[in-house]
């Protein structure tokens, strides 16, 4: 099994990207990691990280896709960038079970909807990220971001995406699901999302509690919130500006609280240091790209070498648990859809 | 100046209510209240309160709308519930400016589109709270769940909602407006979103910047966030939940965290005070719904007398700084725009 990575996506590229990778194979077995850039930077960094094994490839790439590329032009015209070729390697090599890469998000995106087969029935697939809830569990969203504009049978889809990677990944059985809506009335909801739940009530296979609020995402009463990209991607995006004005504040009143303050902070160093780590989802691995037959994550941007080891271990685990098994069952078996959509 | 307030919505009614407005009149000058409700029950919790002046008037009330009410029907059929009567008298009372209920949101926002008239050339109105930053001012977010489903067009008057709110109540002459969108691009967005922002780039009378990320909308970069109702009830609800879900998790370290993270907690409290008390908006009023001939506010359902008594001196500077006329000279003068709606 090989777990390819693009040693030149995000902003602490490569170096943060190749101790990552090293990490990984240094603690865990049974994969390799291959990695795709300028191969000289690459040998170079993984003999810093002093690992000379034979589970780390490199493909050579010697181009770069930025985020002030459009996402489409690059994927159509940067063919020697190190995510097109990482993308090619998932394709051609037999091997390859997933494609991890930190870099720009609507390049990723547009790389595996335009490079990697969907699985059969999956209209569009959708991005989702697992977040760490207040019970200590985890939740999926999705879609995050994938997709702008939906249709409603798109959001039933998601809604299997989810379960999918919450029985797989989490190996919860019958996953709580709700839709995220303005209300948690049945009849609340956008045209989109009303019409979305009438088609989810009818769903077999799915344990829909019906629509929830932004509020409860965290909460752990939920194992997946089910989204349009649009919407998706506001909720995920609020609750990191939410955690982050929330710190912001509480560092600010720190340093206006004067000694006792200071001193109490210095107590609490550990407490916050938990709060940190258990809401730090990129912790955690990153935002699969569901309905796709190989796995593609995207590592936060600023991931560091922790998050990439995080990433490559959820890859492993997606695909030694049957990840993509589970999203065909799902749509081929009890769910039978055909694809509308090139 | 009267404000009409409904002294039987919201969790905490009637006692918490009729506190908020004695201590409103009590605390400052220039308005009167007048609070709808049961007479008698009314009557008794303003002497429990200590007041015997004149500024305090009743309206009775006998029937109460309810969160288990369909809202529609409710304010349809429940003609002599506080609220329906509240809005009443906000129509007929020729002092009477604003209205103000911590009631079912629904049935406040149904009640406030039916039976108050809209401001010449507006489509639909819109509910805006207003926001703490991390800069340690307000962003108004505009709408936060009045409309569901939008076109473009709604979005460049909720702009204009939003810029009048923030010159009228905040002082701010060229506030500074971002369109929620899923990325900070130009181009990013969907259908209804770019739409919009094509709008937004022409309006004129309007400091627009551009698309913003949820991330952004605590930052204090932004006066006024455009959103239409279902995204920017997500983005609002987002950040409550997480808000929440910071302090539960901060809790539980500190329970999980012995003697040492308690004491720090001890000498923490004060700081954690000011936190709470930054980010909880209801402290500074509610939720206005802007676009009518009337100020019409939405308290928190489970407000208590410090919120109702902020609602109601947000009432008395809104119509004292001239709320009504900055909407309506900002739709009819520089931007005419003719009702297409009923």
């Amino acid at each position: 099994m090989k777990i390819i990575v693009d040693a030149y996506g995000g902003d602490n590229a490569p170096q943060e990207i190749v101790k990552g990778a090293v990490n990984a194979v240094k603690e865990n077995d049974g994969f390799k990691v291959v990695l795709v850039g300028k191969v000289e930077e690459i040998e170079a960094l993984v003999k810093e990280n002093e690992y000379c094994g034979d589970r780390i490839e490199i493909i050579d790439a010697r181009d770069v896709i930025t985020n002030d590329d459009v996402p489409t032009e690059a994927i159509r015209r940067k063919k020697e960038s190190s995510l097109v070729c990482a993308f090619r390697a998932l394709n051609t090599d037999p091997e390859a079970v997933a494609l991890i890469s930190a870099g720009s998000s609507g390049a990723v995106l547009t790389g595996g909807m335009l490079l990697v087969k969907r699985i059969k029935g999956v209209v569009r697939a959708a991005l989702a990220p697992m977040l760490p809830t207040v019970k200590g569990g985890f939740v999926i969203l999705c879609d995050c971001g994938a997709n702008a504009d939906c249709k409603p049978h798109q959001l039933v889809q998601f809604a299997h995406f989810g379960r999918a990677m919450a029985t797989a990944y989490m190996g919860i059985q019958n996953p709580k699901i709700g839709l995220l809506s303005n209300g948690t009335e049945d009849k609340k909801g956008n045209e989109l999302s009303t019409q979305a739940f009438a088609l989810l009530k009818e769903e077999k296979g799915l344990n829909f509690l019906g629509n929830m609020e932004a509020r409860e995402i965290l909460s752990g009463d939920y194992d997946v919130v089910v989204a349009d990209g649009f919407s998706g991607n506001i909720a995920l995006k609020g609750c990191e500006g939410t955690a982050l004005a929330f710190m912001t504040i509480l560092k600010n009143s720190i340093m206006a609280g004067g000694l006792r303050a200071k001193i109490g902070y210095l107590l609490m160093k550990p407490v916050f240091k938990v709060v940190k780590k258990t809401l730090d989802y990129n912790d955690h691995g990153g935002a699969v790209l569901v309905g796709l037959q190989k796995i593609v994550i995207k590592s936060h941007g600023s991931s560091k070498a922790k998050s990439i080891s995080a990433s490559i271990m959820q890859a492993v685990t997606l695909h030694n648990r049957g990840i993509i098994d589970e999203v065909t069952k799902a749509l081929t078996v009890e769910n039978p859809v055909e694809s509308t959509e090139a």
